[in-house]
C-alpha cells in the first residue's frame, strides 16, 4: 500500500509501505477514502516540533471497514466509518465520562497502526473509536465532506465552545481564523450564542467566519484588536474561545475575558513556556481556564446528527482537495496559507 | 487613634494617626474590636512584596458601627459587624453575581480608610461590605472568635473548595496547612466530601486538619508526598485545592489532579512567573484551573449561618491572641511559624 511519510521538515513523500494487519480481536482494518491535512501537521512540517523521520502521518481517517476482529460488534466490513484523531477503548472510566483523549487503553495513529494519509489504517479498538455513518449517506460525497471535520477540527471547535461555557444568548469571542477557530464559530452559533466576535488576520477566512455565524469580525492586531473587540462587546465577554494555541493568543484571550468568565482553549499552547501564562490576571479576575486536547469522540454522535440533519456544515473549511499523490502539495499549500484546510481523496483526483 | 503602621520589612509599629472621617453618604465608621494578622501580611513584612512605608495595615475588621452615612440602610450605630478583606458596593454587576472582589466601585483597607489593625476604619460602602452579627451573639466572645475568620481565611478556603468543584461524596486533596488550607478542609467537609487528604509540613497544623475533617494527612515533601497522596487516593483526585500560593504547590496540585478534574486555587501564585505554569499538563489532561482572589463577601451569609448554628467553627486556627500593642509581636510569631494565625483584640489584652 502507499502512504505519506515524513522525511524531515518540509519533506512529505508518498511511499510504498507494509499494510497494517489485524492483531487484536477488538481491532479493525479500514480502507481510507478521505482524510485531511491538519494545522497540527504543520508543526513537524515546519520543524517546530519533533517527529521521527520515516513515520507515517495523518490522523483524520474516514473510509470503509475492510476487516474486523471477532469481538467487534458496532461495525462490520463494508461500513462507512470515520475516527477521531486519537484511538480510544470506549470502556474505561475516562471514555465513559467523555474524556476519550485520556483513555486508559488509548493509542495513536502513525506507527504500526498506519497514518490516515495512507491507503489503510488499523484501529486496535474499533468499538470505542469508530463512528458509523448510516448507509443512506455512506456514498454521498457532499455529506462525507461535511462529516470529515468531525474527525478533528469540528469537534475541537466545539470543545472550545463547551469549555468556554458558551450557551444560549451568550456573547463570546473566538480567537483564531484557522479551521478550528472557524469551526468554533459554528459551534458557538449552534450552542445559541447571540453575539460572536471572530478575531483573525485573513479577510477570506473571516468571510467564512461571517458565513458560519460570526456577528462581527476583527482583523486588527495587538492592542488595536483588543480595543476593537472591547468596543464591540462593551468591554469584553464572559466566554472566550482560544483557538490558536500560541502564547500571544492566550494572552489576548485572558485580556478579553471579563472577571468571573472562562477562557476555553483547545490549541496546544505553543510558546507559553517562554512567554509565561498571565496567572496574575487569571487570579485577580477569577477567570477560569478550561479545555485542552479535545475529546472529539465524545461529541461525534451529536455533531453527526446535526450534519445529517442539515443544520451543521463545516465543509467550507476545505478550500483545496488533493489525491494521495497530492498530499505533499497539500502540506505546501497549507504551510503557505493558500488553503485553510486540505481534503485528501485517497482514491480520488486532485482538484 | 492608634494603629499599626508598616515601617519596612520586619518593622510594624503602633503609632498615633488621624481617625478616618465619614465622607460619603454610603459610608460608615467602625470601631474595630477584633482583627487578625493574615498570612498575606507576611509578604510585605518579609519584603517579598512592595508596600508603601508609613501605610496602615490589616484587612480583617470586626467591630461596632460608630457612625453611618445617611444612605446606609443595613446597619446602624451600635451594631456588631464584620467586613471582608475588600470593600464592595453590593450593587454592581459583579457584586450581584457574587464576585465582590471585582466590584466596579471597590476599594481597599489601608490608606485613608484606615487599616483593620487599628482602632477605627472607614468603610465607604457600608451596605455592600458590612455583615451584621445578630444582637444575641454580638458580645459572645467565643462566637465572635469563630466568626472573625469569615473576614478572609474561612471564605478563602471555601472559595478553594467551591472552585475545585468539591461536592457530596467527592475525594479531594487540600494542599497547604496554613490557615487557608485548614479552612479549606473545613469547607470541603461542609460541602460533603467523603475523602479529604490534607498535605502540609507541620504536624501540629495537620492535627488541626484532622480535627477539621481531613481523613488522611501527608507530611512528606516533593515526590514522596506525591507518591503518598497517590497511594491514598488510588492515583489522584478530581478536585484539588491549592491553598498555598506558590509555584511548587501549584505544580503539585496539577500533578495530583486526574484527567478532566479541577484545580481550585486561592493563593496568589508566587513564583509562577519564574517557574512557569505547567500548561502542557493542564492541556493534555483537560484539567480546569479555577479560582482566584476569594469573593468572601459572597459567602458570608451562608458561612455565618453555620457558625451561628454551631456546625462550623474555624476558631482553632487562632493559636495566639494579642492586643493592639502586641501586633508587632503577632507578626513576629507568625513569621517564625510559632502561631498559625494571630487574633488581635484591639481593646483587649495579649494572651
Amino acid at each position: 500500500m502507499r502512504a505519506a511519510i515524513y522525511g524531515g521538515p518540509g519533506d512529505i513523500a508518498i511511499e510504498e509501505v507494509p499494510k497494517p494487519t489485524l492483531e487484536t480481536p477488538t481491532g479493525a482494518i479500514i480502507r481510507v477514502t478521505h482524510t485531511a491535512v491538519c494545522g497540527s501537521d504543520l508543526w513537524f512540517y515546519r520543524g517546530d516540533s519533533d517527529r521521527e523521520t520515516g513515520s507515517r502521518v495523518g490522523h483524520e481517517p474516514m473510509g470503509i471497514v475492510e476487516e474486523t476482529g471477532e469481538q467487534v460488534t458496532s461495525v462490520e466490513p463494508g461500513d462507512r466509518v470515520f475516527a477521531p484523531f486519537v484511538i480510544s477503548c470506549g470502556r474505561c472510566e475516562f471514555c465513559r465520562r467523555g474524556l476519550h483523549t485520556s483513555c486508559a487503553n488509548g493509542d495513536s495513529w502513525g506507527g504500526d497502526n498506519g497514518g490516515a494519509q495512507g491507503e489503510h489504517v488499523r484501529v486496535p479498538e474499533a468499538d470505542g473509536t469508530l463512528v458509523r455513518v448510516p448507509d443512506r449517506y455512506a456514498d454521498d460525497e457532499d455529506t462525507l465532506r461535511s462529516i470529515l471535520p468531525l474527525t478533528d477540527v469540528m469537534g475541537t471547535g466545539h470543545h472550545a465552545a463547551v469549555s468556554a461555557g458558551v450557551g444560549p444568548g451568550d456573547s463570546c469571542v473566538v480567537i483564531g481564523d484557522g479551521a478550528v477557530g472557524l469551526c468554533g464559530v459554528l459551534a458557538a452559533r449552534r450552542l445559541g450564542a447571540r453575539r460572536i466576535v471572530a478575531v483573525g488576520h485573513h479577510d477570506d477566512r473571516l468571510a467564512i467566519a461571517t458565513e458560519f455565524g460570526a456577528t462581527a469580525t476583527v482583523s486588527e492586531r495587538g492592542d488595536a484588536a483588543l480595543d476593537r473587540v472591547r468596543e464591540l462587546t462593551d468591554g469584553g465577554v464572559d466566554h472566550v474561545m482560544e483557538c490558536v494555541g500560541a502564547a500571544s493568543a492566550m494572552e489576548m484571550a485572558i485580556e478579553l475575558c471579563r472577571p468571573g468568565g472562562t477562557v476555553g482553549y483547545v490549541g496546544v499552547p505553543h510558546g507559553v513556556d517562554e512567554a509565561g501564562l498571565d496567572v496574575f490576571s487569571l487570579f485577580s479576575d477569577n477567570i477560569t481556564l478550561q479545555g485542552g486536547v479535545a475529546p472529539v469522540r465524545a461529541y461525534a454522535e451529536e455533531l453527526l446528527a446535526d450534519v445529517l440533519g442539515g443544520t451543521l456544515d463545516p465543509s467550507p473549511i476545505f478550500t483545496k482537495t488533493v489525491d494521495l499523490a497530492g498530499v505533499p502539495e497539500g502540506y505546501r499549500a497549507m504551510d503557505e496559507r493558500e488553503a485553510i484546510k486540505v481534503l485528501v481523496r485517497i482514491d480520488g483526483h486532485s482538484e
